[in-house]
């Protein structure tokens, strides 16, 4: 999406805070949708941060608290006055509310929830960690009773008059709170009135435990097209909901993990560009590749005296071992993300690896030959070629193997695949490739020198 | 998901069409949710696959052809016999109809269409390219037009009876099919039976050009929350909706295409374990991989005779090229991903390389002080560590300016940045790191023999 026409109107903002004119400023923000008004929002300097909030309707400051990157969130929290922050917190969605107050400092936190209006919606999201399922629900706005009949139902839909995106599914719980079944708007109106509930409901109903993986109650939500998802406590009772909005934030958040871990960062995302976090979440792994790296040069060490008297066969290193770090990462990759999506059964694995063990095969017999053919052109050795062209063939075929296999044993011990598996089979390719290239090599000396 | 419970039914399946016991096959797969039945289905042999499919009701067949892949669907299909696949083909999803009949053969698709009731709908969508918006959109279910009454709104959707899943937006057209405005349920409930609808709505409406990319219009909506995106043609004219459920597909797909691309395969994503696509996919990358991997191997050629009298600067290869290809690596995955979530600007662009240097800079202090102390303590060299902390600084800085400068150039010329940047970062970390590092060694070659 193009940013310049908030950027237009954050000029203009900027200009009326400048002239003091705060009501033209405030007029200007609460025209942008939510996401644009947090994106022109994190633009403003701090102090105009705090003078404009408190100026907005508590809806629109609700609404930026909400959009806003969650540090960003925070600081601008914490920095307001404790009943400022409260009849906005008091605005916001429980989820979102709940995520606000883990943020910023428990005092405070403590504070705002004892003046709060809406607190006991969101207290009891608190209990649950980010990453879990109940740290994404939402307390459940529209919950119908299986006991009651379906005009005490629709009297009931009447009275607490829901906007209709919250309509979507009527989930039905017992007098003890159990989670017992769906209901559709329709199939309500088509009943007869004095039905109960429990007859008309759907019993078979989707759901997900509090503590359940979040990943693993977004895959459920996409795989079953599902706009919420009722979360229960171990005693099946309905909890709270976890709406269609953090589905995609949750996929979204679980693919830049992957593709961060595959491209050697640890840690959370970085969601800004603040070279400290960068440093932290970058340095260990340089330094543990590092380690992976001086296994290599200990294998290397081993055949000085070889390298010493054909110094040519240096000039192959790269091809041995890199393109073979390239094979390895390319399985690797195909491994960790269809273990991701869940397309990978435990019956499949096996075969999985078998076909890479096969693939490997086939390119390396395809590029073996091939640098086989470059380095006896080259270099003018036809040893020398069949040694290169070997250790290509059988590091490619190592490498197949090791980029399928460490992933699937990470997976199978529970560890995640994208985080160690990239350092484990880069070590492999290079070790294994330098020590069969050189110890082919060390085998054939004579002929090469 | 765990899959044994669709593994139970699918022996159960088995079972009953060993004995020919069909109504049981058809209730057991007709108790399962549309995503169970396809992954229950697409498990059985073809031969299965083709009694079942036509004994199935229209409805549980469509939507087993609208969960299976999309080869999988199109095989299916092409198997079936014409009027039996007209039938189930009318029971989809416009957008799933459309994406069938661009995917089976193109004689066989006309004459589907000549017999299907609701060709109508289906026949526009097979225009748009999948990879666009239009390829993306279904028809629109319920359309309000601006001049009618609230009453006749209201008449109109009691007459067209839609389930609530498609009124949580009712789109706004006026006579000419132009998309003016969009308008809830409730609005026109509360609103006055006489008011117009077009001075009911709201007129800002989030749409999308048909011709937009398909990645855009899922940003638009992950962005904004929409559960539905109008598509509108160059006059205006509304062409059909984007639903929330092609949402979630685009992002996983877009994000899957990262993650290969990063890894270094290119083309469509394997839905299956074929190897020969697999081939495909991957020996072209390796090849190139060759290609750059031949580069350093010139580097490396010209250093030759200085290799050939200090063999032991080569141990320390794989610290100068590998540790610094992962720092290139880093850098050049975070750049890649916020530009694929669209969180850097062109403002934020210089910025970034900029940080880039300081984060290489301050890796490489300490990187190349460890490494260089490790070489010292190892090989008693002092030179040694020398020549390989200031080769591995030195490297790890081009790393940074790499990794960050050539993503971001790709993206301004238009290329994927995730599709050649890998490879282009790979080349120059290894051809930098070798020269430099043997370039520096044979300066002071003097002191180390």
């Amino acid at each position: 999406l193009d940013r310049s026409p908030v950027d237009q109107v954050l000029e203009k903002v900027r200009l009326a805070v400048t002239r003091g004119d705060w009501d033209v400023a405030v007029a200007l923000v609460e025209g942008l949708r939510p996401p644009d008004q947090a994106d022109l929002f994190s633009d403003l300097p701090p102090v105009t941060q705090d003078e404009l909030l408190p100026r907005l309707d508590s809806e629109d400051s609700a609404d930026i608290l909400e959009e806003l990157e969650e540090e960003a969130a925070a600081e601008v929290a914490t920095r307001l006055e404790l009943r400022a922050l409260a009849r906005i917190v008091d605005e916001m969605e429980p989820d979102e509310a709940a995520d606000l107050l883990g943020d910023i400092p428990s005092e405070q936190a403590t504070e705002i929830l004892s003046v709060m209006e809406e607190a006991d919606k969101v207290r009891p999201l608190l209990d649950y960690p980010d990453d879990s399922a109940g740290g994404l629900m939402t307390s459940a706005k529209v919950v119908l009773r299986g006991p009651h009949t379906v005009a005490q139902a629709l009297h009931h839909l009447r009275e607490v008059a829901p906007d209709s995106e919250d309509v979507y599914y009527l989930f039905v719980t017992e007098e003890d709170d159990r989670l017992v079944g769906v209901v559709s708007l329709r199939q309500l109106i088509v009943a007869a009135p004095t039905a109960l509930v429990r007859d008309v409901m759907d019993p078979d109903v989707i759901h997900m435990h509090a503590d359940a993986d979040r990943e693993e109650a977004a895959r459920v939500m996409a795989r079953y097209d599902l706009l919420a998802l009722p979360v229960v406590d171990t005693a099946g009772r309905l909890m709270g909901l976890i709406t269609h909005d953090d589905l995609v934030d949750v996929l979204e958040k679980e693919a830049t993990e992957d593709i961060y871990r595959l491209g050697g960062i640890a840690g959370e995302q970085p969601t800004d560009f603040a070279i400290r976090g960068a440093l932290w979440t970058r340095l260990p792994w340089l330094v543990l590749n590092l380690g992976t790296a001086l296994s290599s040069a200990a294998v290397l060490s081993m055949f000085e005296d070889t390298i010493a008297r054909v110094a040519v066969l240096t000039a192959f290193f790269p091809v041995v071992a890199g393109v073979s770090g390239s094979a390895g990462t390319q399985t690797l990759t195909v491994t960790v993300r269809l273990l991701a999506l869940g397309e990978i059964s435990r019956k499949d694995a096996l075969a999985g690896v078998a076909r890479e063990v096969v693939i490997g095969l086939t390119n390396g017999v395809a590029i073996g030959a091939l640098i086989g053919l470059i380095a006896l052109l080259w270099k003018g050795t036809p040893v020398l070629g069949l040694v290169v062209g070997v250790a290509t063939l059988l590091n490619l075929i190592s490498a197949g193997i090791s980029g399928a296999l460490i992933p699937l044993a990470m997976e199978r011990l529970h560890l995640d695949p994208a985080l160690v598996s990239p350092v484990l089979v880069t070590t492999i390719t290079d070790g294994f490739g330098y020590f069969v290239y050189l110890g082919l090599a060390t085998l054939v000396l004579s002929t090469l020198v």
